[in-house]
């Protein structure tokens, strides 16, 4: 059935993924006031930090930091990034209550970047999974490359729904799909989305789309009509996609919240209180973030 | 009836509404070297120049050696704007074979941008028309704000079409209508495209669209579902929005493409010639246009 509901969710992404790979390392405070302004806006579910090795991501050396100034969500999700069974022990201790765990549809590229196979990778997602659990650890899961690889190019879309089926059976609340390179077009996500929300329900369903070529509002349009009611964004489009310097990345936060409000839909999410966070944290990193509603927002005033 | 053809036709506008804001006067030998690698490209309509006051719009000071320049279309209709009776006169003296005449959607809009109501540009675009068509001279017309106004807000779809069923009585091939401003969204589009379709047939009907809030192309998809098979776009987005500096304007030819080449309409026109003529014309301006594909494809490299 195709839910049909006004209501969408939107899961910020930007504290994380948006700022992972800015190369000047931004002071623990100024991440903890783009966090809190965030939730001022009405967003009820930030990815806020991960727990990596510091030395391979220093950008998020200080996540326990991170969490422990942020203090309880109260109501809103504070999900944090895992990439294995250290990562989540650091979580725990740092009363973290929400975790991401990733992996992968294309081999080649879960091979390059985490040096796993497929299906390694995620035997490793059950390990840490059955973990996460037991400590009363909701958990999301991400699967990148759904449409499209830097090193294979085509991906299979029955891959995608293996390796979905297996995350939800490994205890996911939710799995979004990631078009990591942002090649994704209309087609392929009406397709996937399709298949998915038959199979799996549309509350598990999450779209992760990058605006890469301009195709990620176009590709929100088309899972919207399969069912879809779950976005992932960044706000003003923070985090660049690491295969094409220079080019956008992450859809922005501000660009799907124009969409869906000015086609009716509902988020709960106040717009200008988002660009108010994107201004805060422009600042801070002192440059412009390619987000295109924030853009125009600010260059008009 | 709903075209369900898998043809799309693009009029690439780069040269004229791309470059007409450009604050360097750009020599005609390298317009006229962009407009002949973009007919390279396999674009068969091109939006060329105009024929306005030099004063006004210096850019377009050397429409009438651009034409001579490129001589004969052999196939490729170069289409050039003329504002009023003055401006065909010139256009005809250059041997031009189509024009383009405009009006707007917004009584706000054509009172400040052209000093008239909307029935007194139509009247003058009567005049014109009349007068081009006895000099066998075929017109596309063009509709500004058809989705929202910088100085009325909202438009009227009822305006939209009542001026367009004008356009096509004064005997336009085709309209274009414009969001001027970057401001629709699919629901929109949809709407309109689907009364114009209907009212006027699909191959009246163009559509306009500009980026400026990245939903350009989600327009496109919802203007595809409805029949509508020609789309306006600049070559790698040129030709930003006069009402937000800094801001993106035009839909971007190479986005256009890739979008519908990836969903299975064919156009004709070869994407990688698109971006060297793109490539091309950025060297001449010394700066990067915003098209996202453009942008995608020149950083990987």
């Amino acid at each position: 059935m195709v839910e049909d509901s006004t209501q969408v969710r939107v899961v910020e992404v930007g504290p994380r993924d948006g700022l992972q790979n800015e190369s000047d390392v931004i002071r623990t405070s100024a991440k903890v006031e783009f966090i809190q302004r965030l939730v001022k806006s009405g967003l009820k579910a930030i990815e806020t930090t991960s727990f990596v090795r510091p030395d391979r991501v220093p950008q998020m050396a200080d996540a326990a930091e991170v969490m422990r100034t942020l203090g309880p969500g109260n109501g809103v999700d504070y999900i944090t990034l895992v990439p294995n069974e250290k990562g989540l022990q650091l979580a725990l201790q740092a009363g973290v209550k929400h975790i991401a765990l990733f992996t992968g549809a294309s081999e080649q590229f879960t091979r390059k970047n985490i040096n796993m196979t497929i299906d390694e990778s995620l035997d490793r997602f059950d390990r840490v999974a059955e973990r996460a659990r037991g400590e009363g650890v909701s958990i999301r899961g991400y699967v990148s490359c759904c449409f499209g690889c830097p090193y294979q190019g085509h991906v299979e879309e029955d891959v995608v729904v293996r390796v979905a089926e297996r995350l939800l059976k490994a205890g996911c609340y939710e799995v979004s799909y990631g078009d990591t390179i942002g090649v994704a077009v209309p087609t392929q996500v009406a397709s996937l989305s399709r298949r998915l929300v038959e199979g799996f329900g549309a509350e598990t369903v999450a779209m992760h789309l990058h605006d890469t070529r301009g195709t990620a509002l176009a590709n929100v349009v088309r899972a919207l009509d399969e069912g879809v009611r779950t976005f992932d964004a960044s706000a003003a489009g923070l985090g660049g996609c690491p295969y094409a310097p220079g080019a956008s990345g992450n859809l922005a936060t501000e660009d799907l919240l124009y969409l869906l409000h000015g086609m009716g839909y509902e988020t709960g999410v106040r717009l200008e209180d988002v660009i108010e966070a994107s201004r805060y944290l422009s600042e801070v990193i002192g440059r412009l973030p390619p987000g295109r509603v924030f853009r125009a927002m600010t260059a008009s005033k």
